[in-house]
């Protein structure tokens, strides 16, 4: 597999124009606060002995997202640990859900609480539109209702996404001024996305390999993956008419939340991703408005990105900005 | 690509064990009541001449469909034809929708009525739970809500289906004693399911290259298409636990409809299908209840079938069973 | 998969240096001549009632090609209309021929005639070089013959394409004043060919995702599809003396044929055509001769360009020029 | 890539039911008589220098084929051997030809005098039909003229095949009692040919890979190669009527022409071959008529077969059977 | 992606015949008494600070492996865990090696200690043959020194994975009563290996999706992977003379320790794994010669068989054989 | 397959910033002078009559190598030719050996001694490290001890090419004043690193699409073949820390064997090769220091170059440079 797009130089010189449309910030705030205004509790249940868990203290949640529908969550973090604790909420990647807590070791291990968010639709535990329960579907999620942003898929997803930090609030333990939003592929986008739309709520940002950015030039060059779903209904079902489509994506398009956001982020890039190319992660961080972001740069990569490097890395530029736990 | 199956003979005697659900057949009385129950209106809209046709007369049409919402559909016929016509009412491939009404000149041509229905959506005109209008996506269907026959997608498609041909009886200059459902791939599988359903109301099936049929077979041997979208369920959700996805499409099962079918029937397959493998089709070939049942074999087809030698096997077939339009 | 290919806007302004042998319009002047002089009548049997048709009139028609050998074409016009009609002159795709009139039913529909050309030796019903009936075989026309530009198998074929202009006049019912040559593939080529070759004498061209056109681009940089047999001709046969092929493909290029056409033209193109690369098209239309000229841009499209919603763009465009049958 | 088909023991016993037609033996004997009636000379024109060998002389050879037409060869002998030497007549694998002396070196080297023989239109040389000189095309050769065996490409190179173990007769310093013919793939398939048409004026046949072989099953199962582009044909151009091209091609079948040879025969099979999957080699070995006849069994190789090893095999084989030149 | 093998029950009935070489046992016996005639120290250095970990305590690990050559592992367990704790020793899939300390948290957030065996030449942290410091090469391993089982890698690697188990004895707070050895992949073909090498010295072996089992069958079906590399060794270097290499990896086969394995045993396959297909582990499933031996059969998985869904069934399987660390 | 890299004129600019390492000259000077320290004898014995060959007379050759162990060696010249001869020593492709003397029949028939070298574990006469007899191992070579320029593997195969040289001194009737070094891919990139290493005492150097030049780029836009391996470790083994890897390669680039080397060059390339890209070979070619270099460009070849068409090219150019054995 060669180089999937430019090189170095010329990423690091990549900004694309702004495609932020004019009533982005109206439509985002009215879409939260209708969020907000169903209420609802987060709920938390110890689960920690089924999963046969020593060193980590597990509990089942659920907090309400879009419309005030119930989302699911894992909370980890070291058992007997004295809060309150960092946090990291955590983003999933396409067509997964937060799947079992033994997936999620790292941050407890190193100290912190984490909070894995349930993607609706995606996962087992949370329905999208009270479908029913259990797991819903594979694939699709790109181009569901991308007629319109009121209707699109990602407007009810990163709506919980916010929400979950929302959340942080609610659950003891955790501490509010240490929330750091995190993810890999989908995970990167909504943390991206979270951090666009919660301002100085969130003390850092780290999106890597980030999907759902800079959706016109992603539908032009990306080889594999679910941009692939979008390139499919640009060439079916707009055909000549592709405008509508990416005008509602602008709506949930990473460049622009890059725009909005100003934590510390440390994102991460493969050279050889196929399924985001390097342009679209670069679009986002060269667009970003926080000043202390930095970029990870891994140049023989692929979707995998740094795999088992990136934690030592993201756990040092974490402890750098004061954000590690204490011993 | 060689063949993706049994040779002909071994395939002629392939038929595998009936998996019908016991409650099959309330499950259904009780869906498509209650879809009957929400009544509705039957409405066509003149629009040959927006569409620059002179030999055709089409009608912009919307049919009540599943919980009564509405159901887009051509309906094309020769223009000045003097009815009662025969009707070919024709469900689509996966992942699209009734298109424009140039694409379905063969019927009309031949001197039939034709009945194109959307799939909801998959199509520009139908939206799938009143999402806002337009198109929706692209893939998915196959596992939404699959973890109920309740919730899942084709319960809905399926039903559609069925009111296409209760609609057929609420349009002028068709002829309900002659209504013959059809279509290929998906289409094919949603022919099959209307049979099942509609008992001696249809006078004929035509199922082309069928999906949607033996789904546990589909399943280990499919090679491509959206059978694979099953598999990828199976394989990141499921699991181990994979019977109740299963136990749901047995709700769906072209093998099963067929064995409630008595419409004469004309399938057809190619022995190089990577995406509907030839077992798939003739375990429901090999169940059909009715006892006019034929298989046309394209020997070295793939998942195209037939193509354009198709429509004079089926013209031929229709005519010799008193189908066809008089002249 | 990718835009194969630059951005629109840098194919707007892609116009490749001009290769016209110096003997381009004496070499077709003496080969158009030639075949002239076998003069030959055109014979057409009327064959509606085999394919079940209804709305259509069907001709089974031998026109005098190259040599005077005779060339099969269907003929096709709407039932019962009072001529003269506008007539659309089709050309095939590679490694097919004219098939069944069943497939070429929208012309007609939309009040036209249609003759549709078979391909010698690509189809069923015209042998090449009188070798014998039937379908002679799949593929190896792109090189056949590249030696020279006498022996070539397209200076045969193109003559053919010509001839059937010529044959219209002979056909009754038809308005030479409005001949309309058209073709997706290598019939757009064939369509661009023609009209080269016949000046005013055809009244529109409508080229779509064309093939044989700007061959040293086309070899270069063609991902799949039959400019691939070049490819593996100059890699195996011509090794480092390649002018030679490129030499007797100065002949047929579709660039070539553009600089001497000027009937209006309505080409499209798809931005992720992988077999006829958008370049090779927009070179062709960027020296297309004619004024009046059109390119419909499907952007996401592969070599399928616009399918079904491409016969709208092309009834519209005719109509806007005058070219539609009357009520 | 896994084993292409059955296991070895399975392989042993494949004997697949003959197809030879009637009149088969009447078709080939009309077919080299009338190719013989045409007589011509056989001419040789010493070439060496030009190519800068040293220890082989090189013959640039015409020999009269089918209808007449001159056959180009390449004649090469171990410069200043004393005659009459062994010769062995090589036929070339699929789309290519003679090529140059320098890739024919090991015979000569051995000490046997070497005829390579040209493919009419597959080479530089050898024309088809008259067409013009030089080479003439890629692909396509494997259905040209399939329609009846009168018409079908290999009955014009079969036929060519045949006329060079005529032709050795007439060339000086061979003995024409030591006659091998031998090739891969193609020429696996032209040599077995060749000893069923000749019986015992060949004292040897080694067919490697054979192609041309057990079409029906070719069709069915080879997953590579240009048994596709008969397949290509049957899925597009035949469909369901199949049956006509094979009855063409078992005129031209090495099962059939395997049970008229009887010379001692040394065949070679990879079993991951893809392009000619072991039972259609099998298929002719299995039913060869000589009794002295070995398989050599590569078990993990592809369609390159034994490659640099099969020649010290081959050698060793024919010195056993007293066919190796003198010292 | 079809089923890459025979369905469940045929694979439940698989047990091919046994190639265990005469002097397997000498062998092995020789070749272990030989490694630890070298002795040498086992060292460990707490390095938890630097990888940022908090409740787990990691050691860098390095014990005498072949030729007393310093193996690296990682030796992680909850900290402040009162011992004597069970142990996994976890060895590493083929290309890779014990990577970093943050990617294997599941055993120790379980309660259990683990050791984590680099494999030589494969990881960055042990040479294979002294050759330098570092990671050292990807590929290759299958075949190197595959002529004689003396020189063959597998012996130097499969030695140093009964050495860690001898280490084990050497490092503190470990209960030698209590050793769980796995992996999956390579790892659980070196698991296995492990414990046939080391009888009741294990207390239970959990191989996953097992590599080096039952490499005739492999070397034939397998459809990527490693195996691959075995495939291109015999069809290039090996090619008719296939059985030496065979009989050097009779010495390294999964099948073969599999029957001298007794301690109970949790395997897991995937019936849809292109890279060790189904049949080459229930071989040596079906041959283990312990009774307790469960396999989880993962019905569509690929070489990833269960995931994250495995680690609950490991845990769960250890705990009912009081395998389980005490609360 | 389209172009893998720039057109002809941007590659007949390529000439990338120069790396050598500074003690480059002082790394190979100590690695060669340490080889030659180990001495050791030449020896010959010879075997033409085993392997059936009349015109040619050869000898199986064992020379001292890296550490002075023994490397093969294949000497073939026309059988009673009086020398002394011009000598092609020839070097091989990536995991192939010197195979067998019949696969190297063009120079001695051409009239020119031949050495044919093994390459060290890649086949079956020659032991890397002595580690036991036979070929060794398939892949894995290009990373082999890439920690550092002492233990990589291509110091021990490079130093093994330079002795060859030295060996044809010691080798009666060779003209050591008409030594030419050649080969194809890993071959050509080992004629290269010997001319760079051996000055004026070779005649002229021959390399064919050769590999192991360029590693940089070679690395970023290889789309096939060993650098492949290159990136799998830059990818898996090395991830941001690629320099180190890149710093040991820069001892063993063609890139910088050709600004030492001075001898007449005659390079090949094919412009669409996915293996070598053409930039790759150009970076080598436009760095050369000698002044007579000569590109062969193959434009529409793959990594077979410019095959059977190469020798007759290759031949000339050496009559006329004066290198031509006398008639």
């Amino acid at each position: 597999m060669p180089f999937t797009d430019f090189g170095v130089d010329e990423l690091g010189d990549y900004r694309p124009e702004s495609t932020i449309p004019q009533d982005f910030d109206e439509f985002w705030q009215r879409t939260l606060t209708e969020a907000r205004t169903h209420g609802g509790a987060v709920k938390a249940e110890r689960v920690t002995a089924q999963y046969g868990l020593r060193t980590v203290e597990v509990d089942d949640v659920r907090f309400p997202g879009w419309n005030g529908e119930p989302v699911a969550a894992w909370l980890l973090r070291p058992r007997g640990a004295a809060g309150p604790l960092p946090v990291v909420v955590t983003y999933i990647g396409y067509s997964g859900g937060r799947g079992l807590p033994t997936e999620h070791l790292l941050w407890s291990a190193a100290g912190y609480a984490q909070l894995v968010v349930d993607s609706r639709g995606q996962g087992h535990d949370t329905p999208d539109r009270t479908a029913g329960d259990g797991t819903q579907w594979v694939g699709g999620f790109m181009t569901q209702g991308i007629d319109s942003p009121e209707s699109y898929y990602y407007r009810r997803l990163m709506t919980d996404c916010v929400r979950a930090v929302d959340a942080v609030a609610e659950l003891p333990g955790l501490d509010a001024d240490r929330i750091v939003v995190a993810g890999g592929s989908q995970g990167g986008g909504l943390a991206l996305a979270v951090a666009g739309l919660t301002g100085d709520r969130v003390a850092a940002v780290m999106p890597d390999v980030p999907f759902l950015c800079h959706y016109r030039e992603a539908a032009r060059i990306s080889l594999d993956g679910p941009y692939q779903e979008l390139v499919n209904y640009l060439r079916w079902h707009s055909r000549h008419r592709v405008q509508p489509a990416f005008a509602t994506l602008d709506y949930f398009d990473g460049v622009n939340f890059a725009q909005r956001a100003t934590a510390p982020a440390l994102f991460s890039v493969g050279l050889m991703d196929p399924v985001c190319p390097p342009r679209t992660v670069y679009a986002a961080f060269n667009h970003y408005a926080g000043e202390d972001r930095t970029m990870t740069v891994w140049p023989f990569a692929d979707h995998a990105g740094g795999c088992g490097s990136n934690p030592p890395v993201q756990l040092s530029w974490l402890r750098e900005r004061g954000l590690a736990p204490e011993l």
